[in-house]
């Protein structure tokens, strides 16, 4: 989680997704405070989800444009904004909506199994020790205890 | 975003999901400090996602449950968690993996649109103002450029 900073990272990579490009329109977009629209956009290029792009030489400008991993990102986006708009949206509704062109319905993403289709409930996820869980802590009891399920 | 703090909030709610309800617990399984604990605890009672509830009278003793609205914020970890497995988990694999009981397969979540059941990319969704938009915006000339597609 940490690589993403603060709550303006997924603003920022919204607006990325709206087809903002240069660092003026995102910081008119967001009303952010400019060196920590600098600081997030310099995370985002680090950690490889937008990369700075040359569009003028004299004097030298960069635009920011999202990368395969920070386009990836967009399922992330999707499921906030299905959550904002069922939890946080006032009565007039919700803010922006969003088109989905290819079946030309207005979107609510659904979070659902890629194996069998049907929707994710907390109830039916069950958590494993994945390949990847940190060797030092694996044979700790109370780790073991939680995975006790498998 | 805001309510939301930073990116403690995420992993304390995981930690919920997981079925921790014990302040020391979550303590204990995120390495957090006390006083960070204590406050993203308190934002997420605030907010509605998650309650108190008394288990010990004497002394006074309080766990922390998910509510509805907290609960409803698996799809965006679910989301969270297969693009972080996607883009950040090492050679050795996930750290975690999770099963979809209801199917028996490891779940990789999708993010679909509800209305045509495809997966939603970013190319094929276009953004709309919404009915809650903000009235003293909507008349600005670089918003209406901005939703001109409509």
């Amino acid at each position: 989680m940490d690589l993403l900073g603060d709550w303006w990272t997924p603003l920022v990579l919204r607006e990325a997704f709206y087809g903002i490009r240069r660092f003026d329109e995102f910081q008119h977009e967001l009303g952010i405070a400019r060196n920590t629209l600098t600081d997030r956009l310099r995370r985002l290029v680090d950690e490889g989800l937008m990369e700075k792009r040359l569009y003028q030489t004299e004097p030298r400008r960069y635009d920011y444009v999202l990368t395969e991993k920070g386009r990836d990102f967009f399922g992330v986006l999707a499921a906030m904004s299905r959550w904002g708009d069922r939890w946080l949206a006032g009565e007039e509704g919700a803010p922006i909506t969003f088109r989905h062109e290819a079946c030309g319905q207005d979107v609510h993403a659904e979070i659902v199994c890629g194996g069998c289709g049907e929707p994710l409930e907390p109830e039916s996820v069950s958590m494993r020790m994945g390949p990847g869980y940190p060797d030092h802590l694996k044979r700790r009891p109370d780790v073991q205890r939680r995975f006790a399920t498998g």
